[in-house]
């Protein structure tokens, strides 16, 4: 792990410096991990709201807040900060082609001059105006002219984050920002920046022209490998109605990706189409490969970014926090709730998720290991109402979660209750063995044992020093008249 | 108790019939005891949503489900149907003096016949068309008509529910319509059924012709305790903006309504101004005093119609779920949940509430010893679509509430949490002693002693069994060398 950057925050009631962390203490140990609420609340928010939350019911508890991003929007920037590096303003080709002032970041520490990207940043779904939404022609031709000026400014890495974009292009924009050639089977060069659409006339690419510095550059791409270019799951069926797509358009779009996919296949000599990450971002994933682009799963890149690793999960503590948005299937998918979720579960740790909105088949998330969800609505109200009343809800949602753990904490361990696996999904291996033990932990178990051994070693000692005493005077004794 | 009627259920998951219940297992014990949602969800609904909710996930929990009626809409038709009675149908004058078909019930037990009335029926708030909603001119003439039909039956006894009224005259119109003349100073009688605002010139009451059973008939009335004709906390003040009045009419009826009290008072012998129940639905509280009706709290009086006790909450039972419509500092006042947390407080267990909304200052509601609340929502949403989504709703935030009931009972008993009390509302005794108790029951707290007694005695006993062996053979030699 190099180049990471410690953003973790412990903080204890007391103002005083931290004290060492005492893990044989008995105070609970809590560990918040969540996303930001997209266009609301930054995770850092997020993760003091339920920090607040929860003090309120249990002041003394040790709190470890571990705020996450997802590669999406204010990726960059979060990172920079974190490191203390700096911003580079530049003005780019937006998804509909209108200018865009956009920014990309380069890193603060002392490694390999490295800058990062968020590709939301120059073709992200916000920027495409609501009444434009059409994933067949927005482009990523302003990714790519980020990706230029970091070359031009000397880079020896370039970090890319994936998430929340409007586009569905699978990068072609970027590559003929960069220099590539679309040609169609005439050899005729396809226009710039004309969406994914173009694509079905696609018959070759030319990277003979792309930038020379490509090839001295290091490209990482955190992306969510669960989104593939082509077939079924593929990133125009997906995605593509949430972009703004008719299902007439998502056929049209689909074509055209599997159309491209095989011509970087080729490019490639490798299936690229339903390559994990080859879907991120509207397929920019495939343009990346391309480009010689390393993917990443996102959570696995941007934790070890931001100096996170699995240890975490293995430090002690009783109950772990999680939050985003929304939570719904798709969460399972590769977003955050669901990765910590599933890491916390390798280490027996039950997990709290508070949303915003608990969307479709949100049961789908206890598969995957999240123990409860809720929603912080405190009744009937506006998304707009919501989103102005963010942080008050959030930090009463996690006070009221927290008082549910604390009743169901209070009440008799002896009272028996059925194992119950009350949704129908599958399971993950670590998940169901900590399902399984929902009812009662290793450790309580243990301790319920634990009295009568104790109580039978002391009875066993007390018999041989009284049966020590009585031999001393009549050996012979020693028997059950 | 007399004239008690059971509608509780126990159920367990079998359809057998069920078992005698044993107290000695150790299934987990929960009493569901909530109110209906107003317009929305009739409490036998909102009791049995809860029950599948919590199933979901503690499927052999032993359940007694007891719905619960707040004296207002609905509460004397719940009583005929417990009782296998009669509805009577009767067109009154409503309380905007349109006509309105309304009901009153005669019980089917075997007791003295016995009317009961809802006043929301001839005067509830739903009669009053929101653009006429003026609590300064609508009248309880309608209620008067109910009780005049129930006494020209023959009845022995009216048993009238206050709650969701549209009212503010203090009961005059019903005064009226049993044929009490309501005089200005000048001797002159004030007209029929003008609401509380008429109230100001009154100068007396002339009870003489007021129908002649009422002499004979007795008159319980299930009513708000917490709601007193006068003063600041006057029922004009504390519903009148709720009922429509501008914060001009509000004063104009606390006005009134105080010259009223003094009559009342006067006639009486007795200051009613604040009686406790007095300022019931609109101050009708006041003028059924005027009737010699008894003034009953309205939990205490509905629970025994119902047959319901607090013996409930000794039924060894481990966590009550209760529900309303909307939760908010009102609640405390004498409605359903905290009626049933401050009672199951006394008996130390934990009270989880589910609410449609959870509204102002809520956290009130932790010092009447609800333990947790939470909104039944589930993401921005229209009253009208969590209105139409209501059970499934309900059910889900049931589960979830158990999920993390649930997570909390399987940590580690021995973790170490400062007792908290986040909210500084005043706690009432026998909830504050609960809350002290909150990170450990005492129960909990007895088992952690026990195994070293038992332990003890065992040891006790073992060294006596061998001292007496021991002192068979030499007597003198019991001593510690």
């Amino acid at each position: 792990m190099h180049h990471s950057f410690n953003i973790l925050t412990t903080t204890t009631p007391s103002e005083s410096p931290e004290p060492p962390l005492k893990h044989e203490d008995n105070r609970m140990r809590i560990l918040i991990c969540p996303s930001g609420f997209k266009e609301s609340l930054d995770t850092h928010v997020v993760a003091d709201c339920i920090e607040e939350g929860v003090r309120r019911i249990v002041p003394d508890a040790v709190i470890k807040k571990v705020p996450l991003f997802d590669g999406g929007e204010g990726f960059a920037k979060a990172l920079i900060t974190s490191t203390g590096g700096t911003l580079r303003d530049i003005t780019i080709t937006g998804p509909v082609n209108q200018p865009v002032a956009s920014q990309y970041g380069l890193l603060g520490d002392n490694g390999p001059k490295t800058a990062v990207i968020d590709m939301a940043a120059a073709a992200g779904l916000r920027l495409v105006p609501k009444d434009l939404r059409d994933p067949t022609v927005t482009t990523t031709y302003g990714v790519g002219e980020l990706l230029f000026a970091a070359l031009e400014e000397g880079v020896e890495r370039i970090l890319v984050g994936c998430g929340d974009s409007g586009t569905s292009d699978g990068g072609a924009g970027m590559l003929q920002a960069l220099g590539a050639r679309l040609l169609d089977k005439h050899g005729h060069e396809l226009p710039l920046a004309q969406g994914g659409k173009s694509l079905s006339t696609l018959a070759d690419i030319d990277r003979t022209h792309l930038h020379p510095r490509l090839r001295e550059v290091e490209i990482e791409v955190a992306c969510n490998f669960k989104n593939v270019l082509c077939g079924p799951k593929g990133v125009a069926r997906v995605y593509g109605p949430q972009k703004g797509a008719t299902p007439a358009q998502v056929e049209m779009l689909a074509a055209a990706l599997d159309t491209y996919g095989l011509i970087v296949s080729r490019k490639l000599g490798q299936t690229v189409s339903s390559l994990p990450g080859s879907g991120a971002s509207g397929g920019l994933g495939a343009g990346l490969l391309l480009l010689g682009a390393k993917l990443r799963p996102r959570y696995e890149a941007i934790t070890e970014y931001f100096g996170i690793n699995d240890d975490l999960f293995r430090d002690n503590h009783h109950l772990v926090f999680t939050a985003e948005g929304k939570i719904d299937a798709q969460t399972t998918q590769g977003k955050i709730p669901a990765e910590i979720a599933v890491r916390a579960k390798k280490h027996g740790l039950p997990v709290i998720a508070l949303a915003g909105t608990v969307g479709d088949d949100a049961n789908a998330n206890y598969g995957a290991g999240i123990d409860a969800y809720t929603s912080i609505m405190q009744g009937p109200m506006t998304l707009e109402d919501a989103m102005e009343a963010a942080e008050r809800l959030l930090r009463d949602s996690a006070e009221t979660a927290m008082r549910m753990v604390m009743l169901g904490k209070s009440l008799n361990a002896d009272i028996h209750t059925t194992a119950s696996a009350p949704v129908p999904v599958p399971v993950p291996a670590p998940a169901a063995a900590a399902a399984a033990g929902a009812g009662m932990t290793k450790t309580k178990a243990y301790k319920k044992v634990f009295p009568s051994l104790s109580m039978f070693t002391f009875v066993c000692v007390s018999f041989l020093w009284l049966a020590a005493l009585y031999t001393s005077h009549d050996p012979s004794c020693i028997s059950l008249k």
